[in-house]
C-alpha cells in the first residue's frame, strides 16, 4: 500500500482577504510527516478549524516575504512557545525572515521552548534544501517582486513490499527479507536464490509535489517540475487582466496551465486568487482551454498525490 | 440626541486561539469616528466579517508587544497599501513598534501609500496620545512582562442642543443661536435676554472607556479610571488560577471586578481569556459576587457606553 500523500489547502486568496478567502499556507502530509508551506496571516487559527495538530509540523516552508505568505509565522511560534514545545523546529525561507523573527521576539521578550533551525534559501539554481526520511526537499527560483522560491517535494524510493503469499509459503531468513526489501536478488550461503522479481512487488514509483507561488510566467522554471504528480501554480489573475499580473509579476489561469502543459505534470492546482474575482469558474475554465486536468484550490480541501 | 458611543469586540482570546476565539482587537466608534484598540493576528479578517469598513480607522492603538495584541497590524497596513489607501494614519503604541513595522516593510520591497504617524506611548503616568474632534485619549501603566499601557477614551464636552418647541415659536438670531449652544446666555443689541437654560437641553454628561489588557492586579490604575461609564478589564483567569495569574502578570475575573469596584465605574467588561476555559459562565459568576454590572466580552458584539 502505497503511503498517504496529500496536501490541505488553508487558504487561496492574493492580497486582501475578501470574500471569506484566506491567505495563502499549505499542510503537506505525506505519511506521518507534515510539512507547512506558507504561513499567511491566520494559519494557526486556520489549522485549529480543519483539525490539523500543530504539533505534528516539525518542517516549515516559506517562499518569499510579502505579508500574506508568513504574517501567521510569528503567531504560530509564539503558540508553540506558550504550548511548551520541545521539538526542534526547522524553518525555511529567505534572507532576511530571521531578522524578522527576531525582531518580534526581541520586544515580546518571550523565548522560545525549542530549538528553532533557520536554514536560508537561495534564489538560484536547484539546491536541496531538507533531506528527511521519506521526502527531499528542493528549492528552485521564482521571479517576483523580492526574492522568492518555489519548493519541490519528491518522495525517495522507499523498501519494495514482499508477496506475503510467498512469504507464507516459504520460510525465508531474516537477511533474505532485508536485502529483498532493498530491491536486490538474494544468495543464500548454500547458493539458494532469491529474485526480488519474485518475491517483491514492483516498487511504487516515487511521487512530487511542486510548489509555486508566487511569480510572473517563468517558462524555465518547467525543467525543475517536470512530471511531478500535483503541480501548484499561482493563478492570481485571468487572461483579461494580463497587464496587472506582468506589472505585479504574478501570473494567469492560462500562463498557469501553460506551465502544466510544458512541464508534463498530472494535475494542476490552481490558487492565490485576487480578490476582485468573486467566482473562480471562469478562471478554471481559462486553464482548461490548455491543460485539462486542473483543479481549484477550495479552502480546507485535500488533494491526493 | 446623544452621539453612538460603543465598542465592539474583535476577539477575547488570550494566548492559543481555541474554542474559536480571536486575539484582542476592539473598535471603539464614537459617531463617524472608528478608533481600534489593539490588532491581533487576523483582525482585518474579523473587521470585514463583521462589516465594519476598514477605511473608517485612522486611529489605531496598541496597548503592548506581545503577539497576541499587535501580530494582524502589518496585514493591515500592508491591505491600506493595496487598496491605496491615501488618509494618513495614527498609530500609538510602546517603543518597539516601529522598529517591528520598519522591519517588515524593508524586505517586503512595498511602499505605504499613505503617511503613517507613530506616536509612542510613555509607560509612566497619564499622559494625553491624541486630542480629536470629539474624544480625548490618554494612555496609562498597567503592569505586565513588557511595557504595557491601558487606554483612556474621554469624550469632549459637546454644544448643548437648544430645544425645538421655543425655536419654532420665536426667531432667534444666529449670533444667539451659537452663544446658546456653547452653553452661555445671550443678550442682544436691545437688551433681550435669552438665558441657557430656556432654550437649551441640560448638557450631556460626558462619557469616557477604559481599556486595561494585560495587566497584574493594579489597584493603583484605578485613579486613572474613576466612575468611566464603561471598563474593560482583562480576567485571564479565574481565582483558583491566582498563581498563574500572578506569575505570568495577568488578572483574575475577581480581581478584574475588585477594580471595577474601587473605581465607581458603571460598567465592567471582561475578556482575555485564557484557552484553559472552555465555558466563560463561571469567570462572569466570581466576578459577580464582588460588581454586579459585569459582562463577557463576546466576539461580533457591541457594547454601548
Amino acid at each position: 500500500m502505497k503511503t498517504d500523500f496529500e496536501v490541505t489547502v488553508l487558504g487561496n486568496t492574493s492580497s486582501i482577504p475578501v470574500h471569506g478567502r484566506n491567505h495563502t499556507a499549505q499542510v503537506l502530509r505525506h505519511g506521518q510527516s507534515h510539512l507547512l508551506i506558507d504561513c499567511g496571516e491566520g494559519t494557526q487559527m486556520q489549522l485549529r478549524k480543519y483539525h490539523i495538530k500543530t504539533s505534528k509540523i516539525n518542517h516549515i516552508f516559506i517562499s518569499h516575504l510579502h505579508g500574506d505568505h508568513y504574517l501567521g509565522l510569528v503567531g504560530l511560534l509564539s503558540s508553540y512557545g506558550l504550548t511548551k514545545r520541545k521539538n526542534p523546529l526547522f524553518l525555511y525561507g529567505p534572507k532576511g525572515l530571521d531578522e524578522i523573527i527576531t525582531t518580534h521576539f526581541k520586544w515580546s521578550n518571550n523565548r522560545l521552548s525549542f530549538r528553532l533551525h533557520f536554514i536560508q534559501t537561495k534564489d538560484e539554481g536547484l539546491n536541496l534544501v531538507a533531506d528527511l526520511p521519506h521526502l527531499k526537499v528542493y528549492s528552485f527560483p521564482l521571479t517576483h517582486r523580492v526574492p522568492t522560491t518555489g519548493f519541490l517535494f519528491r518522495e525517495k524510493p522507499g523498501f519494495r513490499n514482499l508477496i506475503k503469499e510467498k512469504l507464507l509459503k516459504e520460510k525465508l531468513p531474516l537477511e533474505a527479507i532485508q536485502t529483498l526489501r532493498n530491491g536486490m536478488d538474494y544468495i543464500g550461503p548454500d547458493g539458494s536464490f532469491y529474485p526480488v522479481k519474485e518475491y517483491c512487488h514492483p516498487k511504487a514509483p516515487v511521487r512530487a509535489y511542486a510548489y509555486c507561488s508566487d511569480t510572473i510566467f517563468k517558462p524555465e522554471i518547467s525543467e525543475y517540475i517536470q512530471q511531478v504528480d500535483l503541480l501548484y501554480h499561482e493563478s492570481t489573475f485571468m487572461q483579461a487582466d494580463l497587464d496587472r499580473a506582468k506589472t505585479t509579476f504574478h501570473s494567469t489561469a492560462m500562463q498557469a496551465a501553460e506551465i502544466a502543459k510544458i512541464s508534463q505534470v498530472k494535475n494542476l492546482l490552481l490558487g492565490h486568487f485576487s480578490s476582485r474575482y468573486g467566482v473562480l469558474d471562469d478562471l478554471l475554465a481559462e486553464a482548461k482551454t490548455v491543460f485539462e486536468n486542473v483543479m481549484l484550490s477550495e479552502e480546507g480541501k485535500t488533494y491526493p498525490l
